[in-house]
């Protein structure tokens, strides 16, 4: 049976090598691998052989290691966005074709929040918002939008661990753009993470008024039409809520989560 | 260690947990997943707790398990299918523009084309192909590309494992199908799948002229306009294996692949 010490220690093994993937890397060397998963390059090859037998890695030209298409497509049909990311794509499809800028659907995960949707045009501004990228709340329109509709207990966790790497913000400098966010109903941050870009982000909630996700836009700074910018996207925003709300699930949870 | 039996089967127990959801489902009941794992239920609820420590599953209320926004950032950002979707995203946005129709993007995954990317109108016609959805070669063009720009070993072996469960092709016919396709450089059906559409595929290359991806369109049966279809579609394929010549990977490489 697997209740063992050695038992449990598969599982942490498995879970750091898959996890040794730096964002954007799709491929490792295996010796590489195995330094990253902090494991001896013995069990790191014993282990990928054994995950690729399944598809979760595949190997490659002269060990070299990448995650499997099985494993991308198990996660991807199965995703825990899936319900949320259907809901919202139409709707985020018709603000790209109205504003002509980049779209993105945030949900917080951590202190942070993750990205799990974005739809850009070429011609658009950046948008240091990847899919599956994170930018810190207090950095980001969708981050505060997210954190500003958590239940005040969250808030005053996430302010009471909060540390500003650049060392500008202090707890209450977020308390007040968390407050202000509420009170107008939506974030907007001008040139935080790039100088030349304005972001603004609304809340979208599911059935029960939880905030599940916020909905964004990034704009140059020049182009700050904010009259035309929020009326689209706090539309949307309604109508993605209704379609999460006629779905049978009640939208994604989250990761602190744990009843079981 | 974990090169004991005991090892060895709890890594076959964790991808039997992640591997249980079918596709379309993100939340299974414990009992469920722990059955279709075939598992014992404190077996699997011992190692959904674990999985759900490092955030690779999450925990619901009531029971409830679903893949974790952990495993999904992993993937995403990770992607083995990462490098050939930058490439070929912004052409397909090109074609969805110019054709306003159903785009879609199938790399070969054993003997099925798997759909990696998928760009789709909501006034365009329906599309079975799903991003990670999965179509049989013979009744799929996107697999018929795929298929035909596979070492002639490759094709041999596939056809020799042939059996078509609607029982109406024999691998003569799918081996006719593939040189038909190979000799007019694309691929197209019409309505095998849905009776009222048609598709049109062509492959897409790496820089060792290897068959990497097929990029596709589907239209409606009545609007099979041959000859505005194919153009932009080549044109398209050629712009996508520039840019992964460019790009310092060598396209996505095939499961079967095995030389650690």
């Amino acid at each position: 049976m697997a209740n063992s010490a050695s038992g449990d220690s598969v599982v942490d093994r498995v879970v750091r090598v898959v996890g040794a993937f730096p964002e954007g890397v799709t491929v490792l060397q295996l010796s590489d691998l195995a330094a990253r998963a902090q494991l001896p390059l013995t069990t790191a090859h014993r282990l990928v052989r054994q995950l690729a037998a399944h598809g979760l890695l595949e190997l490659g030209e002269g060990g070299s290691v990448r995650l499997g298409l099985r494993l991308w497509e198990l996660v991807i049909r199965s995703s825990p966005t899936l319900a949320l990311r259907e809901a919202a794509v139409p709707f985020m499809e018709d603000i790209q074709q109205v504003l002509h800028q980049n779209v993105n659907l945030a949900v917080l995960e951590g202190w942070e929040a993750l990205f799990v949707e974005r739809l850009s045009r070429r011609k658009s501004v950046a948008n240091r918002a990847q899919v599956a990228g994170r930018m810190p709340v207090h950095v980001s329109s969708a981050g505060l939008a997210l954190m500003a509709g958590q239940p005040p207990a969250v808030q005053a966790d996430y302010l009471r661990q909060f540390r500003d790497p650049a060392g500008k913000l202090g707890p209450d400098d977020v308390r007040s753009l968390l407050e202000e966010t509420a009170d107008q109903g939506f974030a907007q941050l001008a040139g935080v993470v790039d100088p030349n870009t304005w972001g603004i982000a609304v809340q979208v909630r599911d059935a029960r008024k939880r905030t599940v996700a916020a909905l964004g836009v990034v704009v140059p700074l020049f182009e700050m039409r904010f009259q035309s910018l929020l009326p689209p996207l706090q539309t949307a925003a309604r109508g993605i809520m209704r379609q999460l709300q006629n779905a049978n699930e009640a939208g994604p949870f989250y990761s602190t989560a744990s009843s079981l």
